[in-house]
């Protein structure tokens, strides 16, 4: 693997009113074409700063540098790196050019300032952004690459593909093997305790519980062939199947695999939400295309609702309360009958963090399933913060309507 | 000002598979108390990445580490710290008892691996953590703090307000004067050129577009007395006032605000949504006690669900399409009428990246505002990626509905 290094420069990322997104994109760019990320860092629009960052990184094989590429005062990333190469900024006319017939086409007078975009180091080449002003630059000593590309992930992004790739492909090493899986129904100690009970040889293994409320198992090769790497994914695979309270699926999304699985199957499906709030229709719409499945959701927080909307019946929840087996099998038949759906998933639970009991602490969730008329539930004890609690128990319902109809990870 | 540094440690991070959002709150919550970052640094969950980073910022007043103290064999932030400092790990009861109980809570058996969550560096303080196993650590020499925190948000970020704060409030320098405004209805770049045409003289202003799509404002006093300091603030929220396109708000919740406002008025409301997808819902829901003016959302996705559930007429469908001024106010007084709430929001509109044409383009949206029966719809041209349009929507159907109860920010 070759080591690359992240520098990241400016003042309002220090000051958290970015977030910096570029270290991650890239590291995801890269990796497959055998370069790895070893080190990022964060300095402020200062040249003596990014001269000594530089400094501490003279031994990754490459350094990509985003940020500090304005037209501004406090712009001076040419400045900091030319000093750590060692090289002078040269005035490039054919560089101001270009600037210049970008302001032209937009009807804006330039402003000198702009002018200092077209330097750049002496024996860098020039990097063309098509969606900004700042031409990134990309200079190579034989033993260490200086990429040089701007801020904005509009403008990096799309430069990064078309302009820096074709010029690292040929350095880079082959891309290493690599699987991705995805398991719901436990956190990262305990799925990591289940998948390697006593280590994995020759795989590098990352457990990572997202933001969803699932863990994704990266693998990566370390030194096995191809047969190899994949015999023993699938004895991981295999641990994991055992465990009655885990559903595995492939990939890093969970969203897209009850999205596909619907689909295949030509199934629609609805939602009743209480618990979940409206999370459980949100999450399938950030897909584009939702609409060829999804028809909709009854969010009922309040118990009138689940009458009027969802026809649950005011016994039910007299009897047994919003938050039971009962509810959720009404709400769930309520919301597949309501909107024609072929499956229905409904939510009913205690988010907390106050509002438990004995009987029903907070975190209490029961889902329904309702798959062509035939409605099941299931119960859960979730841990954790209200909002923990809110986005486990949408993953655990999309995992139990995934093993309803039939899908299963091999 | 003092000078602080981050470490955030992780291979996922480094790998693209989480991003990393420490640094930003870190640094909006630090800044007040005169704490500043000038570095920010990513190392990979090993001992001597993590000494030798600490090492390059030990004239840093404080160092705040997130990330690697989980119970797995690669989180080695703890070793990595008690190495630079020279210190031994000591093994504590308590925290251990602390960690076993949490785990008896949920009725699972305890890893054996979380065992060496119970170390502390000699002469740390452990830090209370409410919402998972790890907990943190502050160490002070005398010259410099050290802070380990968790990686995730939802443990950290509590851990630093009731744990850290106070610690730190002692050492830091008196905090600087600050005010947060939000702002709905443009860009970040458009809301400063408004807020500040020619500069600020003694205060420092930040503008942060946040994932919600809305712009804070953070302002801080620089050398203005508190009196010059308030008038400063008045005179820029009087220029934002007078452009109509944009919302101003109190604080750095939009939730909040709504929430706080309706139940002052004892007005309940209710939601329609398409372009949405259960998302106006969903961030009303997040906060605990919502069910006191939440009543519910009808998610109408599909056409036929608008029609049965919301009651929108064939014809106007038909005549006008789902997205449209008509469609909206259907809506509106649909989820009004079926839910009985007070006041309700409406949502259709395209939210690409495909299906825009020229007369109805991607980013078209549409917002009915029904408040006691009375429905208006604004119409809004919203710009970005599908999700940025969805986050957006939601933000700009808040702030018109708090226009109509009569909130005004002055």
């Amino acid at each position: 693997m070759k080591r690359c290094a992240f520098l990241s420069v400016g003042d309002e990322i220090l000051r958290g009113f970015t977030t910096d997104t570029n270290a991650g994109w890239f590291a995801r760019a890269l990796s497959p074409f055998g370069w790895e990320f070893t080190e990022g860092q964060t300095v402020r629009d200062d040249v003596s700063s990014i001269h000594k960052a530089l400094t501490r990184l003279k031994n990754a094989d490459l350094i990509l540098i985003t940020g500090g590429l304005g037209p501004t005062e406090d712009d001076v990333t040419r400045e900091g790196a030319a000093a750590y190469l060692g090289k002078k900024l040269l005035f490039r006319e054919e560089l101001w050019q270009e600037i210049r017939e970008r302001f032209k086409k937009r009807g804006g007078e330039i402003p000198l300032s702009n002018k200092k975009q077209a330097f750049l180091i002496e024996g860098a080449l020039p990097l063309k952004n098509k969606n900004g002003t700042a031409p990134g630059q990309f200079y190579d000593n034989g033993t260490q690459v200086i990429i040089l590309l701007p801020g904005p992930p509009s403008e990096n992004r799309p430069m990064f593909l078309t302009e820096v790739m074709p010029l690292l492909r040929d350095r880079g090493e082959e891309p290493r093997l690599k699987s991705v899986i995805g398991v719901v129904g436990g956190g990262e100690s305990y799925v990591a305790q289940i998948a390697e009970p006593s280590g994995l040889q020759g795989i590098e293994a990352g457990y990572y519980y997202n933001s969803e409320g699932w863990v994704e198992i990266h693998l990566y090769n370390r030194d096995l062939t191809k047969n190899e790497f994949f015999a023993c994914r699938q004895s991981l695979v295999c641990r994991l199947h055992r465990d009655p309270s885990l559903f595995l699926f492939s990939g890093s999304s969970l969203n897209e695999t009850l999205f596909r699985e619907l689909r295949k199957r030509e199934m629609t499906i609805a939602f009743a939400e209480s618990l979940t709030g409206g999370l459980a229709g949100d999450r399938l719409v950030s897909l584009p295309g939702a609409s060829s499945i999804f028809l909709g959701s009854v969010v009922a927080y309040d118990n009138a609702m689940k009458v009027t909307s969802l026809g649950v019946r005011r016994e039910t929840l007299k009897a047994h309360g919003a938050v039971s087996m009962e509810t959720a099998q009404e709400m769930a038949e309520g919301v597949a009958r309501v909107s024609g759906s072929a499956t229905a998933l409904s939510f009913t639970g205690i988010a907390g963090p106050s509002g438990g009991t004995r009987e029903k602490p907070v975190g209490l969730t029961y889902i329904g399933i309702a798959v062509m008329g035939d409605v099941s539930v299931e119960c859960f004890q979730l841990h954790g913060s209200r909002e923990r609690i809110r986005r486990q128990a949408v993953s655990y319902g999309y995992a139990a309507l995934l093993r309803r109809i039939g899908y299963s990870y091999r």
